[in-house]
């Protein structure tokens, strides 16, 4: 698993270094060692690496990519992007986080602007379980109580999901749809809300665990990567 | 179109009746008169008649039959559940509506036990668009508010439905799908979760928009009503 | 694991018992435990036990649950159909098998008729995967290929499939959804339409490996099973 | 409506301008006009017209559009697909046309590489519903015949649609999931496999009935295309 951050908030603004002093990447990774253990091999990769640290030979042995951006996401490499969305559509596993709904890499996955409403105004966040059979809402109480975070409301201007497994409600009243997943090519694909910088969101034990959760599951398709699939002419017969 | 109505709680308690002197099947049906006026012919219904209204001719003759009950779900006749799906699956359009998703027909479509958790404690109900394209939502104002109604929340026990349309928030904290359309043969069913029995939600003018746009959704499969499809043999080149 | 068998063409007909001398539930056990092996626990159940060998104490102990039936559909009885029903909606994985889509517990969770068109004249089928990211096509050729079967044609009356994994074609022209999945309650359902028992179907590696594929993905619910939910009554912050 | 054509096969290579010598745009927008009459404006718009024909002021004006192009996708302008990629998400409707589906504004909105076999042949393609009580199959019979065409087959990556109408199966045994529904912002999107250019797809009757239904339903959005949303900052109660 690759964890990747834009670690720019974490360097340039106090009160999130504080939070996260070696950044939301390093936080998010250790939860994943923490409840994951043996079983995955996590490493972090930062925008300001060569290639954002994202090479071909990183995503050859990545299984789960997570993604967190904000503030830098137009400083993202195009062909990083070109490069992420082949290795997905050939089953790399994707978890967009909160603010990365605008990131470009989400963007070019699901066709539409992502946009959604938002207010920062430290108020709670409920997370209910709409699909409490989905391997992501094991061990999760139900609602998953956050005390302050900041409001992304509806509408959230995304292709209907393929799963709908949480939804959030805020203390002024609005709703999101707050986890959901998507199949692309043979890639699973899950965004998570919780997660802005300003709050210890990846310091939340059941969001811990509904990331663990999330990384085992878009990791359930077949290990190997595929390459994208070209358009072969195919004589008849040749499947014989 | 035809609004069935149980008919129980608007003759025995004296506050619904208050708010519904002839019944909440009229005012669905007065709803239905007033927005969508010649295109429409609307006909009730109720538990209390001979086959509960609901004959073959009167199914024959019916695009689209709302439905409310509640306290009577139990003396509802299998053989009229039987004509209602039958004539679900051959085209003809359901609304079931708040208390109807514990009703033998809703529960026979779906398959599950369509739970939900709910508290009558009359608090406000926003009831928020997500997918703003669908026809259901035209003329209807992000959220809709309703000052006062029953709470139904998470998890409703229903199968993923095909679209969904709104989502609810609760003053307490719940959420809750609450207008939902499923495809069941050749018909189209959308669940309504507004209007228990206690609140004059059938009176409020965006409520109302809702069923009528959802009646006229749910006429849009072809008109003539099909029979249930049979499995019939089929030689090679039956179709020639 | 259990696997259901109706067990009558196979005690009834010679060419059945010549195909599967120990029954066709034998047969599809055997697929199980030759593919999974030390993975998972795999028992048989007929029609002609008590309770058709679906007690709550083997419900209580199965995870996936195969189900075959064709001319004795008729004489399941409704109560094992409530059980299998609930036990579903909690969680257990059900596998409905080829002439199941006219059961009473698969026509029961998916609420339509379930007709299909059908011919058997013992020709070619491919079965032509969809998604080839889903677990369930992992190492199967594309497509695979059964050189003699019945053919099941669209239009199969079943709602939309939540998932869509093979799409079958026969010599004839006709087409079939002949892998897909469904989830009710906690549970999944994955219908597979090859397996008539005219042919040696479970005896295709293909065959077998789709269905021990199927088995395991219909295990990821919740290990658990769960009851069916009841509506509970939530005051106001029940959840704090 | 607007009906934009590559047209480049119907000027360069003979054989298809016999088919169509005013081009393919030209046949469909006849179609469209036989069959829908005075319910609809039909024009035209081209790849060499300046934008290719595909201003602001004619998207404004148009609530669906048609797409065909094939060997000269990399020749339309992503400025052009940027416009067109804004109007869908903010409500007009899009029909992809056979080789669109390697067109920039399919793969744009749908994310994926929508890669697909194919072998042209010459050979019998039949169309079958799966989906009766949509209306996009209406009045078209089951199957529908076309006695020679061009072999799209499985795997096409696209996602799982949204809704899945037809299925096409071909004489060398391929299957097609030949027209499908995707919903992308509030736009409406249908993919219609038939359509190359060597055969004369588009006189075909039942071929017209169904790009006249799917016109017609994807046109059913809000009429007035609204703009892409931003994401705007929400004060507490900003709904009320």
């Amino acid at each position: 698993m690759t964890v990747w951050g834009e670690n720019v908030h974490e360097r340039e603004e106090e009160p999130v270094r504080a939070l996260y002093p070696d950044g939301m990447h390093a936080a998010i990774a250790a939860g994943l060692t923490a409840l994951l253990g043996e079983r995955v091999s996590v490493r972090t990769a930062t925008l300001d690496e060569p290639e954002h640290g994202l090479t071909d030979s990183v995503l050859a042995q990545t299984d789960v990519l997570t993604w967190w951006g904000h503030t830098a996401h137009d400083r993202v490499d195009d062909a990083v992007v070109d490069r992420v969305q082949a290795a997905v559509l050939g089953g790399v596993g994707l978890l967009a986080l909160h603010s990365a709904h605008y990131s470009k890499i989400f963007q070019r996955l699901l066709g539409t602007s992502c946009s959604l409403r938002w207010r920062n105004d430290g108020e709670r966040e409920l997370v209910w379980t709409v699909d409490p059979g989905h391997p992501i809402a094991a061990g999760v109480p139900h609602p998953i109580v956050i005390d302050a975070h900041e409001m992304y409301g509806e509408h959230f201007d995304i292709p209907a999901p393929d799963e709908l497994v949480f939804v959030s409600s805020f203390a002024g009243g609005e709703v999101f749809r707050g986890v959901c997943g998507f199949r692309r090519g043979a890639g699973r694909i899950f965004y998570f809300s919780p997660g802005d910088q300003d709050y210890p969101i990846y310091h939340h034990p059941d969001v811990r665990r509904v990331i663990a959760n999330a990384a085992l599951c878009a990791a359930q398709a077949p290990s190997a990567p595929r390459s994208v699939p070209d358009s072969p002419e195919s004589p008849v017969g040749w499947f014989a």
